[in-house]
C-alpha cells in the first residue's frame, strides 16, 4: 500500500474524501464529548483535526489530550468537506505521530509586554498576526520588483560596504577593512544607482541600508530595506509620475493578493482602495501654510518631523508629494531649482493616516562644476567621490530617482502602530537579539 | 505640433515610418561619403543614427563629426526599417541636441589592465559585455525568487547585523553597536531562516552576506549575495531534489530570456542546455576515489579546495552533488548520519566546467541535547544562541536548506574567468572603490 501523500493545508480542498498526511505544529486544542479538536498549522494555513475515541487506539487518544502548544506532529487522516470549518475542510485523524512534545510555550493568550515579545521574536513570528504581516511584506517586495521589471528596469545591486557616506557622516556604522582602512555600511544605494542609470538607463537596487542614528521612534530601524529606482533623462515631475504609479500598483496588488491577511489584521480597506494616481502634489511652501493654518507653524528652511508630516498628510485621502524643499533640508546632490536656487527639485511622498514619509527622492545635480561646489560646501572628501564626479564628465544627463522604505510601506499598508512588526528581525538602538 | 515621442531603442521597431526622439549616449562614430554614422546606446539597446549633410544644417553636421564617445545626446529622426542593422532599424537624424560633450573617455578599444578597469567600474559597466552580464544576473535573481514564490515559499529577510557568527568566528566584519557592544555582519541568514521555517514551513531569504576572509582567488568576494531556502520536514534527499529543480529552472530561464546576452558573451550553450534533473549524487568517499584515480589523492576528513572541486566536477556533464561530508568539514549545526556519526547529512553542489561549489546545504540538527553538545564542542557562546536552541524546545522537526551564491552562479552561467565581473561593484580584500 502506498503511504498517503504529504499535503499542505492550503491544498486540502483538492483532497476531499482522500487520506492524507499533514505535517505541522499544534496551535490550539480543545476537547468535547469524547472528541479532541486540534488546530494544526503548517505555514500554509490552519486546519481542524478531529480525534474521535472510537476511531483511534487508546494511547493515541490519550496522547492527544496532553499535547502542549507548538508540539510538532504528523497526522494521517481523511479530508472531509465542512462548510463551517475555516478552510472549508477538516481532517478525521486515524494516526498521530508526535515528533517533539514542546516545552510549555512562553507566548500565551494573556497580554505580553513588547520587550518580552521582541525577546521571543523567533517564536512570536508563529502567531497568525505576524504571519499575516510577513505575507504582506513578501507581497510588497514581489509587487515592487515585478512592476519595475515589467517596465524594463534592470536590477543592479548597490554595494553595502562603501568608502563614503551618502546621507551624512554622523550616522554611519563602520568596520575595519583589511589594509584599506575603514568601510561604512551603506545608507543608500543611490550614488551607485546613478552610475548604473548612466550605463543602463532605468535601474533599481533593493537591499538593506543602515542608519546609526540614535532615533527611538515608531518609524525608525537601524537596519531597514530600501528599494531605489533611478532613471536617466527623468526630471522631478517624471519621478513623481513614476512613484505614484509604482506605489499604487503595490497597494492594489496587496489588496488583490493578500485580502485574507488584511482582514486578519482588521485593516480598514477603504483608504487603501483609493490609492490610485494622481496623488496630490504640494510645494514645501504650501505645506508650511497647512501647518500654519493647523496652528503648528514652522519656520521656513527646517525639515518636517513626524508630527508635521501627520498634520500635512491628514489633509489628503491618498499619499501626497511635498516638493521643492529648501536646499538645506536635503542632501548635497539635489538639483537646485533654476529660477529659485534656495530650493531643490526634491520631493518626499507622505503616506496618509499618520504614516508620514515612505519615499524620498528628486532630481540629481548633473553639472560637474555645481556638484564639485556642493561637495566642498558640505565638507565631503573629493577623492572618495572621484568616480561619482566622473558621471558628470562622461555623458552627464538630467536624472532622477527615489528610495522607498519597505518597512514604512508595510507598516502603512498593514496599519501597524510600530515599524518593528514590519520586519522579521528588527534592529533598534537597544535591540540586536535574536 | 506635438513633439515626437521619447522612444526606447528596444521598441523602435514599433515606430517604423514615424519620427521619434532618442535619448542616450554616443557609443561609436564613423563617417563615410558625407554621412556620419553614430551608434547610440540608451540602456535598452544600440541603434545606428545616420546624419546626412543634405538633411541637417551645417552646424549640426559639423558637431556630429567631433563628438567624443559617451557624450549625452537627444536625437530626433525618422525610424527606417533596415534588415542589415543590428536591431532591424536605423534612424535618419533631423535634429541633434548635445547635452554634454564628454571628456576623452578613459576606456578605449585597446587592452586595459584589470586594476584600471576595476578603478573605472562605474564606467566599465557601460560596455556591452558588462551590460550582458548584469542582465543575466538580474534574470538569475528574478528566476530564483519566482521559482520559490510559485511553489509557496515565503520570503523572510534575515538580519544583516547579528550578535553572533554562523559559519565561524575568525572571518567576521564587526561594528560597534550603541550600548550593546559589537555587532557582526552576517555570513548567512540560515539560523534565522530556521526560525522562519518553523513558523511558515517553507521560506527563503535573499540578501548580501559577508566574509572577512583573506582569500584572494577568482571565486571569492568579501561581500556577496546569497539566496537561502529552508524547509521544515525536509531531509537531505529532499533538499537535493529541491535544489536540482531550482538550479535547472534558473539555467533554463536564462537560456530562454537572455539568449542575446549569452551570445554576446560567446557562451557555449550546449553544457547549459543539459542542466536538467536529475543531477548525479556522489558521496564524499566516492569523491575521494575520483581524486585518487586522477592522481590527486586527499586524506579523508579534509575539505575540498577549488582544484579538487574542478577535478571532481569535470567527471560529470551537469552539476554534481557531493554528500555525506566528514563532520569536521562542516558547521556545528549539521545533522550527523544516524548510522555513521562521523559524517553529516550535508551536500554541496559543484558546477561543471571548473566552476566548483555554487550551493552548500544539508539537514540541520533538530535534537536539543545534540545541538547543545555541538555548541560546546565548537566553543560557541550558548547565551547568544539561546533563541536558536529554543527552536528545538518548541516543536522541533527535521529540516533542511541551502544557500546559493548568486555571483558564483552568474559566473558559471556566463562563463566568466573571475567572479569580480558577476557583481556590479565588487568588494575584494584589496578593493573597496568605487
Amino acid at each position: 500500500m502506498t503511504p498517503p501523500p504529504w499535503v499542505f493545508i492550503d491544498l486540502l480542498t483538492q483532497y476531499v474524501g482522500q487520506t492524507v498526511e499533514l505535517r505541522g505544529w499544534l496551535y490550539t486544542r480543545r476537547s468535547s464529548g469524547g472528541i479532541h479538536f486540534l488546530l494544526v498549522r503548517d505555514g500554509t494555513g490552519v486546519v481542524q483535526a478531529v480525534i474521535n475515541a472510537k476511531e483511534v487506539d487508546a494511547a493515541t487518544f490519550d496522547r492527544a489530550d496532553h499535547l502542549p502548544q507548538e508540539s510538532s506532529l504528523i497526522l494521517t487522516g481523511a479530508v472531509r468537506s465542512d462548510k463551517r470549518a475555516p478552510g472549508g475542510v477538516e481532517v478525521t485523524v486515524r494516526a498521530l505521530v508526535v515528533l517533539q512534545e514542546a516545552d510549555p510555550y512562553p507566548i500565551t493568550p494573556k497580554e505580553h509586554g513588547v520587550e518580552f515579545l521582541m525577546d521571543h521574536r523567533h517564536l512570536w513570528l508563529r502567531s497568525p498576526r505576524q504571519h499575516a504581516i510577513m505575507r504582506v511584506r513578501a507581497e510588497v517586495i514581489r509587487a515592487a520588483t515585478a512592476y519595475l521589471d515589467a517596465q524594463g528596469f534592470l536590477r543592479v545591486d548597490a554595494p553595502i560596504l562603501t568608502p563614503a557616506s551618502v546621507e551624512g557622516t554622523t550616522t554611519l556604522f563602520e568596520t575595519a577593512y583589511f589594509d584599506l582602512g575603514t568601510a561604512y555600511l551603506t545608507q543608500s544605494g543611490q550614488l551607485y544607482n546613478e552610475a548604473a542609470a548612466m550605463a543602463f538607463g532605468r535601474v533599481y537596487c533593493y537591499g538593506p541600508t543602515f542608519r546609526a542614528e540614535k532615533s527611538k521612534t515608531r518609524r525608525h530601524l537601524t537596519e531597514f530595506w530600501m528599494l531605489e529606482p533611478e532613471v536617466a533623462y527623468l526630471d522631478l515631475d517624471g519621478y513623481m509620475d513614476l512613484a505614484e504609479g509604482f506605489v499604487s500598483a503595490i497597494v492594489q496588488d496587496v489588496l488583490r493578493n493578500r485580502e485574507r491577511e488584511l482582514a486578519l489584521l482588521e485593516r480598514d480597506l477603504a483608504p487603501l482602495r483609493g490609492v490610485k494616481p494622481p496623488f496630490p502634489r504640494i510645494s514645501y511652501d504650501e505645506a508650511l501654510e497647512i501647518l500654519k493654518r493647523a496652528g503648528k507653524p514652522m519656520p521656513w528652511g527646517e525639515d518636517f518631523g513626524g508630527d508635521e508630516e501627520t498634520v500635512i498628510s491628514s489633509h489628503f485621502d491618498r499619499p501626497v508629494f511635498v516638493h521643492h524643499y529648501p536646499a538645506a533640508c536635503k542632501a548635497f546632490y539635489m538639483q537646485p531649482d533654476a529660477t529659485r536656487p534656495a530650493v531643490v527639485l526634491a520631493a518626499d511622498l507622505l503616506a496618509p493616516e499618520g504614516y508620514g514619509e515612505i519615499i524620498g527622492g528628486g532630481q540629481r545635480i548633473h553639472d560637474l562644476a555645481l556638484l564639485e561646489h556642493r561637495l566642498a560646501e558640505y565638507g565631503l572628501p573629493r577623492d572618495i567621490y572621484r568616480w561619482y564626479l566622473d558621471l558628470r564628465r562622461y555623458g552627464a544627463v538630467p536624472h532622477s530617482g527615489f528610495g522607498i522604505g519597505i518597512e514604512r510601506t508595510v507598516a502603512w499598508i498593514c496599519g501597524l502602530d510600530h515599524i518593528r512588526e514590519a520586519i522579521p528581525f528588527p534592529r533598534l538602538i537597544n535591540r540586536l537579539y535574536p
